[in-house]
């Protein structure tokens, strides 16, 4: 199993592949693998000849009372699962290398990532960007997967490639999901046997919405409602946002119309654990009887 | 004379070229192309392969206030002097296609863009940050050439370079000056006859402090103090800034050391034009007697 920690072995094994004519795909984590991502490294492997995974804990994206020294790390065992779902390569750079002293470039991506989760973690989408861009220099891939489960983040992502003219193709994979409809997190290893029960809420207050727009629903204070009235029937639950808006641009209209894509945008927190989840639904466009 | 017009065409051209085992040197410039330009682009040439030159008025750095619509434009003849002096080919991007409808990154380099003339043009540094970024990636170059006469900038680019782990040579090229000492620039076609007389006080404040600091002063407000008084002999000059720095972080003790390399910084306006020019200084090492 090959495990690089220096940007220049990365780039200098990128450049090669490339030379070769081979498609790189590259698949960004910050380790804690669950099936979620291993679907995600299947995704590249299926769409590209060479498959690089990075594992990085990147300090830029959480705040300081956030949890970045407890997230969990495990090089070796997340190595092996990588490598093993079809993973050419683990990059795992060097903090030190990534943000030496004096570093003090910071990339921020505009309106897209200060809206929900931006809003509550106002460093986060910024430090999702920052890495992201060293990350896609030192990789150069032809293609990189994320999860729908972030969703926001993938949007930042596309419009960061977008404005810096980067070749990069974005795919997206299916969030996983926990028997109870629980979205796969690495965080998830937090949560009680009790909140985990709990935790089923949240899908349902998704399917809560989704029903109801399927039944005709277009108004998004309505939409919204549904979700904060399914949320609260767990007590133990704290809301931070529970809402729905258009999936391109996140935009927030009063009321959606025929033939858009509605996300609707939950994150909880539960006991000590941040959860959050997303569905997409398509309104019907409107038929001329 | 070849111009490239699209950011696919000049990534094509520079990968093409990089294929080749041929070594890519890269001169962003506004155009309004003069003796200091020419001399960056031969500096490219001779370490070279393959020289691109860039010419694009980059609306990001310019407040709403300042001159980007009178900004000197004339490409065809820019692009001449540039090919004469060794340029292979030059990029113009399409200012739609650099800032297409949506466009909202932002790169900011931290604390070496706001001081100085980051603090007088806050958006400055950080739309210089942004294009350059935008340029890097189309063009990929292996070295690239500054002027010295924009110091900061300079810095800024070294520290973005470093930062986002791109692989580029910086080289700086020594400011050239008219007969008077007028450090060279696009601006100064807007200097009417008397303030092209006037404008000599910037290179004599400059060599002023030079002397004193040649001399033994280490003392940072007597060495400000030298250039603002000689500065204030010209009534119609306005000083936006007369300071100096560290050079390598522009840092500003209260006392400079043995050993260090001191920047001196200016920044006036004079009528209607805003002046920059800067001198390098060393102390020399103290000798043990």
């Amino acid at each position: 199993m090959k495990i690089i920690k220096n940007v220049g072995d990365i780039k200098h094994l990128s450049n090669e592949k490339r030379a070769e004519g081979k498609k790189i795909a590259f698949v960004p984590t910050m380790g804690g693998l669950h099936l979620g991502h291993l679907s995600l490294i299947k995704i590249a492997r299926e769409n590209a000849d060479f498959v690089i995974v990075s594992i990085f804990v990147n300090p830029a994206q959480f705040a300081p009372h956030e949890d970045f020294d407890t997230y969990p790390r495990n090089l070796e065992a997340d190595s092996e699962m990588a490598v093993s779902s079809g993973a050419d390569v683990i990059y795992a750079p060097n903090i030190k290398e990534m943000y030496p002293l004096g570093y003090s470039t910071y990339i921020s991506v505009g309106k897209i990532g200060e809206v929900f989760d931006g809003e509550i973690r106002p460093h986060f989408f910024g430090g999702v960007a920052t890495i992201c861009t060293k990350l896609f220099i030192a990789t150069r891939p032809d293609l990189v997967v994320f999860g729908q489960k972030d969703f926001q983040q993938t949007l930042v992502i596309k419009r960061l490639v977008k404005d810096l003219n980067l070749d990069i193709e974005i795919l997206t994979g299916s969030t996983k999901r926990e028997s109870n409809g629980l979205a796969m997190s690495s965080r998830n290893k937090k949560l009680s046997a009790e909140e985990k029960d709990q935790s089923s809420i949240v899908f349902l207050a998704l399917e809560e919405a989704k029903k109801a727009i399927e039944a005709g629903e277009r108004r998004r204070k309505i939409i919204n409602a549904i979700m904060h009235k399914t949320l609260r029937e767990e007590t133990n639950i704290r809301i931070d946002y529970a809402s729905s808006a258009l999936s391109d641009n996140l935009e927030t209209p009063e009321e959606f119309l025929a033939g858009e894509e509605i996300v609707l945008l939950i994150a909880v927190h539960l006991g000590k654990t941040r959860i959050i989840d997303n569905a997409l639904v398509k309104i019907a466009s409107s038929l001329a009887f």
